[in-house]
């Protein structure tokens, strides 16, 4: 096998095999194909694309590059869920205690986030002394133990990823449906969950700006999991505001306590339970939908999901003394309030520039080097809908930075007021 | 301005500006582009394409990236051709004398061959003491002085194009339209000439396998051309047999002292004439194409272009006694015959078998490190709708190897002969 027939062979519109996608990818990673001939197959992938088959061949053959997470050991069904990226997306740490109080196996591994916000893990250190990094052993114990664990990627996991990615992000084929969805699912697949729920974001801010390719990667996402034997579902989700009122790390944990206290936003809570829903029932908890949501919003009720919470900090070493009273997280130097210019329905809140900002602020990395201001960030005071008054507060900023002018600008522009309001659906649709 | 920026514009279909292409290109020469975002580049040109105007920069920004000729010294319009590569090509060795024997400038500077057979600088090399590398000062004496040189590349020309062609050769983008035309044309205003006669080579064997492609690639080189302020010719010619009798650098060299002594094919002569007219015409030398082919022809009738083919040879270092007499070049060691199998009409001779069979016998170079054997080739004893009867010879091959039964099968199976003949014409368009 030569890669250049392989990139020909692409480039003429065919499709590769399970075993040309091996080479490809087995000698890429051991460094007997260079750079600039992997590139020029991602390019010619952008245009030509590739089918269910080709795709899900292309995240077996990653998966394969590395080590993989064997949960067998595990009773029951694990489930999982991933994010393509939202700005003020805390929904693994609410939805996580919330399913595992219900006897679910939750397994996640996460990456670190890059890009506006913090990633789950970010989140997840701004309580004091969680560790994000523990054996698979004890990763497994845990979840034997109290049904869930947040922990960081360990071992070697999905290395054809890595370095496909880092070559994609140089090249401009990152927007490749086949190429975006082999590489959330070959890392997904990896982790070894039975059952995962993606919650693909769509708008601006997100990955996919419009619901017809967020749909198109959703259903080839659905297939690849299906293919390899687990049970998928995606949920499609509207990015035209920030999910919840809060952005920045401490801030959001704070939020995410709330919610498991019965005092969170309710766009938040229902995306939890929405995407909790599909994991219940196909954990065989619950036989409908209906009856999921129910059994998610009484742990809640029933106070069993901070429960879970706490378990799951005190496990991973964190403060719990933090999760029992907000209070304790560090504040930030200054305290700004953003005041709408005008009378009107806000009708949008650009999420893009709002993480932007939150990243300005110190809450998000540009760079993987980059140190993350755990208590710096954005709370909204209005959402998408929300009527508001001339010099009405529509944002607080939590700084420890002096001169953020340019920063409270962006944060302004985000709000659009305008003069009728639109309640827009937070799911869009639903995939199985 | 940053590349990854214009690859993704490249890539959405916009076009790059002079400005845009020229930081490509000499940040590329310079080292401080890699080729791994070159080749996604060129991946995207290859999908998207490139109009008249970019290519029209890319040639200049690939001419700008090295040295040029300047050949202003020399009084009157300097011509020059360039062939896509052919089979059997020695029109450079019959085209040059002729026009200079009518006092036109003809001033070429060849690349080495590399593929089925040799370019026309190892052609030349078959005679025994010509120098095929000059001085930029002698070869403009030379011109000024007998109106011809016939000399390899000198200096730093078109360094862009030598590292992008070597990347494209590897990543599956040599089939791109502009990325072809913008190779080869940059070099050819490198060299320097006023008037430019392009021979585009069209079916297998050729760059180009279809009529319509080849006419897409000869518009735009004679676009790109006339965009730089030369008078541009394309013609398009038929590729369906080699060109001549004869394939291999001395037998080619003694077939093209043949035509200039009035004993040459008539496929070769008419193409001659053909591409020489319009040099004569664009250097003002005859008033109409039908003027100039009988001027030209006069030059065999009258001897002055053989005569011309002694003075380039002698000037430039070459044993003259080997044109005065074809019988000095050296004679293989075998001579071989291959015999039809049945009657028929000759409808095809597949050049790319009979290009490929002479390099396995020595001809040509698979790598540019390749020593060349002048003296081995195929001369054919038919061409394409002459008839053949069983056992009749079909063409007579020279070996300095004993075990050739592969080489032979190959040009055995080169000729396709059936029930018919069909007369198709070699000229089959002219550009202008």
């Amino acid at each position: 096998m030569r890669m250049i027939d392989l990139i020909e062979k692409k480039k003429q519109g065919d499709k590769l095999t399970y075993d040309e996608l091996k080479y490809i990818i087995d000698s890429y990673v051991s460094g007997l194909i260079p750079d600039y001939q992997v590139s020029a197959l991602l390019m010619a992938i952008y245009f030509v694309g590739m089918d269910d088959i080709e795709t899900t061949n292309l995240s077996k053959v990653m998966l394969e590059s590395g080590d993989s997470l064997d949960l067998s050991s595990i009773d029951g069904i694990k489930v999982d869920k991933h994010s393509t990226g939202g700005v003020g997306d805390k929904t693994s740490l609410v939805l996580g205690p919330m399913v595992a109080a219900l006897g679910i196996k939750f397994a996640k591994m996460s990456g670190k986030g890059l890009g506006h916000t913090g990633g789950t893990l970010d989140k997840l250190e701004a309580i004091p002394g969680y560790r994000i990094n523990i054996s698979d052993e004890e990763f497994i114990e845990q979840v034997k133990d109290i049904n869930i664990a947040l922990v960081g990627q360990s071992g070697n996991l999905t290395p054809a990823d890595k370095k496909l990615y880092a070559l994609r992000d140089v090249t401009a084929t990152v927007d490749s449906i086949p190429l975006i969805a082999s590489s959330i699912m070959s890392k997904k697949l990896a982790s070894g969950a039975d059952a995962i729920v993606l919650d693909v974001k769509v708008g601006n801010g997100a990955f996919m700006k419009d619901l017809e390719s967020a749909r198109d990667l959703a259903r080839l996402m659905v297939k690849i999991g299906a293919n390899c034997g687990r049970k998928m579902t995606a949920v499609l989700t509207d990015m035209d505001e920030p999910l919840g009122y809060a952005v920045g790390n401490s801030l959001e944990v704070i939020e995410a306590i709330n919610t498991l206290n019965g005092n969170g936003p309710s766009d938040l809570l229902d995306l939890c339970v929405e995407i909790g829903a599909y994991l219940v029932v196909d954990a065989y908890k619950a036989s409908s939908i209906e009856e999921a949501k129910n059994m998610l919003l009484e742990t809640i009720r029933n106070k069993k999901a901070i429960e879970y919470l706490i378990k799951l900090v005190e496990k991973q070493g964190g403060d719990i003394s933090y999760i029992k009273d907000i209070n304790k997280f560090p504040k930030s130097k200054y305290v700004i309030e953003i005041k709408a210019a005008k009378n009107g329905y806000v009708s949008k809140i650009d999420s893009l520039m709002i993480g932007h900002a939150a990243m300005l602020l110190g809450a998000g990395r540009s760079k993987l080097e980059d140190k993350i201001d755990n208590s710096v960030g954005i709370v909204l005071n209005k959402k998408v809908s929300n009527y508001v008054s001339q010099d009405e507060v529509l944002a607080t900023v939590y700084s420890n930075k002096n001169n953020i002018d340019e920063v409270l600008e962006i944060i302004k522009a985000a709000f659009i007021i305008s003069n009728n309001s639109e309640i827009k659906s937070l799911i869009l649709e639903v995939i199985k």
